[in-house]
């Protein structure tokens, strides 16, 4: 059998890497090509040494692929993306430059005028649970942010069931490698080590693609989202606890309440292969590596407030994972193709 | 001159060799026992090689002192307690045990009854900055616990002044050092390292605690808590996100009301030594080793929500630090005695 | 086809989970059955989180299986694993109990009386890259102690060639998974965090193994090795610095001695699917959570010294994953089937 | 009592405000100056918010002071050193610009001629235990490089003593801090954390700093000594481990032979305030924040071969902290002011 030629714009990012790693264990498509405008020329192995096994040289340009995944920064992403999907390469893009449907709303956000506006309602946002069919027959899929994948599968089930009040916040912990490869006094190690600080508190640009996603989800409830994002020294994992108030009389009070909710969600994601409602605080380590979501919902009976706390390894579910899953539906495979490691524990 | 004596019951612990620490570097008081019962009979250089400057030998009974410091877990703290208030020795509890203020809640969140419970009135809660002049005169200080420390700091001024909803939620991230010396899986290091977690949502036994300062702060205001602690992987220092609505026409809109609330808490602390109203988001570095809290107050435009980050280093501000700060008023000395270090970075 | 069944015995400890993990995506064997005396009876997934897709319950008896691995302690070990090869199954020990091929040795690093000497010698010492014929027909696989590994591959070469004068220094660097999930003061998170000692200074158990197999490879050298580990904080991981002097005469001077002793150490290795001589000083990082031993080899020409590092992940190539990589063999199977993930890095 | 005045040449780096931390802790100066080029005209307390307390404002040019200490990187060192000299100021240098005593070496190693080479006879090396009385006297003092600093009292005993062969072998693991806050991919978060490497293998330089001391204190001894620098996932602390064939007959055999060697130690570092001779491994953790070095002796007895460690933390004994240590004498201080301090633990 012949696999699909898939390739990666921009491998020398953290997420590139990551699909680079994903990719060399998928059964049914081949890395053929990959891009990196400072390492052009050089073997990849050279770069980064746990790719040696790849027989692989970073190109200036992408060779012809079947797929491309760019892994450019936003703005430089699109003005790759835009002639593949001209010569009809599907795309998954890992940057945000396709995940907000609404080009002022981009604008506003990134500070500059959306290239292809016409592209955004075409694109499909990527967070598989929610648009399985859509990516299915997609060509281009815009690949959802870190941040927003585990905030919104956290509450998609109480969003969709209109069971919280309109108030949401999001307190998410995140690994120093969702801030990238670039370096910064922010990721430096004798900075990030044994330190946590909270950032971005006059808004997160992964904000309007979690709100977006929401209202979509619960239209017509007025959704008010605060989100504030906190650096904590570990490589890889997000944590986010969502807290929201119980919409009254829509969820019985105390243990039968609590029965009723963890039943909405085990239900809501009963056939999702990598979202795991499970049944005690969950630990990023237990995604280290992996593309699983997992999922605590439960209710602070004090003062009747909804807490979910939902765990991905960012890079995986968080990036290059997902966008292998979205791959896989995009090329008639089934989803899980390549993404059934356990996470790496201890 | 003479020092005056002080003893630290159950050093082994900690918070115990915190003290033991910050004692050593203060220039009134003379650390002359310690206790400890597994290590009774050693000196106390053969067990914490860093205190081998210290001439001290770790006793199974406290010896004279004028004032003790009690480091040991609640329930057994009352039981050393009590007999030296009886002697008319000066004490810190470092324990939960004199914290709060009605017996039945003790008895509810500690499984068990209070053996003294005519001593929760006369004890004084030991948050300095709220309680200076009682502890001042006090003979029983119940020095708060960890996250109280940074959670109530952080939200006094806007309680006192009625600025906020009664819906609170805070959201701590603390280093592990909180969880003690003893030995647990939870803290075995390759568990808790490149790992976040959250833990006790059932109720941590620091939320009573919580809601009984900010009521008393904020009488008739029904406040309600949503208190969930993470731990991550850092040694010390507890970051401790606060969220709540502001309250309808109290505060102004924009840049007007962020300007009139950072004025707000910078009135608030102005005459603190130990607490400062900083102008970025802190970081838990900032306050490794010494004893102060960090706050950050701002506001959500998009939401009206208010955002308030503290930080603390928890053995220190959140612990030992914080019992000495006590300590000095009670013993008539100028607050800051012994406690002048910087944080201690990178 | 059917897949061969095999199981573990101690699942409970790092390197039996790490076993459950690898074994996991290896499509050709199949895990049927795992005990643990303390967590049997439970579902593995209940334990281990990261294992919940693993069909299993943990047992007190190992079920028939045609080849098991054995990760109980040493002395333990040995009473599980003989009745097990009286019935005809296939062993891989993990423990120390089969490593040395003298009873009396066994004795005195071990403190007691070894249970059955005969099958010492049976036993075939697990260093794949240099036992591989052996592996093939062996009934009981002795699997190498971690240090071993990356300590006897990184001079293997040196030494069979003769090129070293006797005297030998390893100081390896490992992280604190090494030290099993068995609480202890001295892998307490706030412990281990921030902090690196040596220890086992007056012998670690590792030693008599590492002498017996340097001296199989160079017999008549009368070798003498100097080990001493330490403990940094980081999970995974092994890095070993071998000291020695290189022989009089045997090796050119200059560049031409090392460009001489890097092609030795490529020639030794050429065929090997985990062993990887390495241009540049290699990272633990680079060999994170797959069963690659990474090696430079180099000469400080300033003294005439050979300083060679290796790289391994401890639970991998220095437990689990040898251990597979050795059942590959005993099955009859290509060696480096379900062992071809890379490294996760970062 | 009026207060020496001193300043410090870039306080920016991470030696820079560790001076400044421990400088506000001193009792009997006062820091009046801090120059930075690129954060010239702010408050201290903007750019490094831990010390906010100093009243402070980063200047381009140094005032007028007693003492200055430089820590500008070398080569930039001695261009700002020579003027201040020749206006009679006293200088501690803490860049290697007057370490070596011939030109020609550092030319070697540092790549260009040096500018004041007849400064470097009148520099004193700053290793406060081996030169005491001539840092007493000196206005001049070359500040040791840190790994110097834990190498050299790691064998001085034995080398002043001629107990051990000529081959010398330091296996030294530092903290990331020590690589300085200048970003570069090596100390970047997510590469250095869960990493360790070794590096600079065809030569650091502190190298000949090293070899020049130690064979100052063994002079015909010719001895020949490796050292190998790895980096470490932590922020603070250098442990160094020595090792070399002790000389034939001149220690006796077995606990005879240890116990004279750690008696040696005892009596050589007996009246060292800052150097302590332990009974067990040292841990780095144990010198956090503090000026001592720990040095642990003893003998390989299966090989005859002396293995010794040390522990420092390489921002304060190996910098900072003998920094003012040599200011301490240079200015007729007792040599422990303003030191005294616990490490910070745990």
């Amino acid at each position: 059998m012949n696999k699909t030629k898939v390739g990666i714009i921009n491998v020398t990012g953290y997420a590139g890497v990551e699909l680079a790693r994903l990719l060399y264990q998928h059964p049914q498509v081949e890395l053929t090509s990959v891009t990196g405008r400072s390492a052009a020329g050089q073997r990849i192995g050279k770069v980064f040494p746990h790719l040696a096994s790849l027989d692989l040289t970073i190109e200036a340009e992408l060779g012809g692929v079947d797929l491309a995944f760019s892994a450019m920064p936003h703005k430089e992403s699109a003005k790759e993306v835009i002639p593949l999907l001209n010569r009809g390469v599907k795309v998954v893009d890992i940057s945000a430059d396709f995940r907000l449907k609404k080009a002022d709303e981009y604008q506003s956000w990134y500070g500059f005028t959306h290239p292809a506006p016409q592209l955004l309602k075409q694109a499909v946002y990527g967070l598989t649970e929610l648009y399985r069919s859509q990516v299915t027959s997609a060509q281009l899929v815009a690949n959802p942010g870190c941040y927003p994948t585990g905030a919104i599968l956290a509450l998609a089930p109480v969003v969709k069931e209109g069971l919280i009040e309109p108030d949401i916040i999001f307190d998410s912990k995140s690994g120093v490698s969702g801030a990238g490869r670039t370096l910064s006094l922010q990721t430096h190690y004798s900075e990030a080590n044994e330190d946590t600080t909270a950032y971005a508190l006059d808004g997160h640009r992964h904000l309007p693609e979690i709100i977006q996603e929401l209202r979509l989800l619960g239209p017509g409830q007025s959704l008010s989202v605060t989100f504030v994002p906190h650096l904590i020294p570990m490589t890889r994992g997000i944590l986010t606890t969502g807290y929201a108030s119980l919409a009254s009389g829509r969820v019985a009070a105390g243990e039968k309440g609590e029965k009723e909710l963890k039943q909405l969600y085990q239900d809501f994601y009963k056939d999702e292969p990598f979202v795991k409602v499970v049944e005690t605080p969950p630990h990023t380590k237990h995604t280290w590596g992996n593309n699983l979501c997992l999922i605590y919902p439960t209710i602070d009976h004090r003062t009747g407030r909804l807490v979910v706390i939902s765990c991905i390894d960012n890079l995986v579910k968080g990036a290059a994972g997902q966008a292998i899953q979205n791959m896989n539906l995009m090329l008639g495979l089934p989803e899980t193709t390549g993404l059934e490691t356990l996470a790496v524990y201890p």
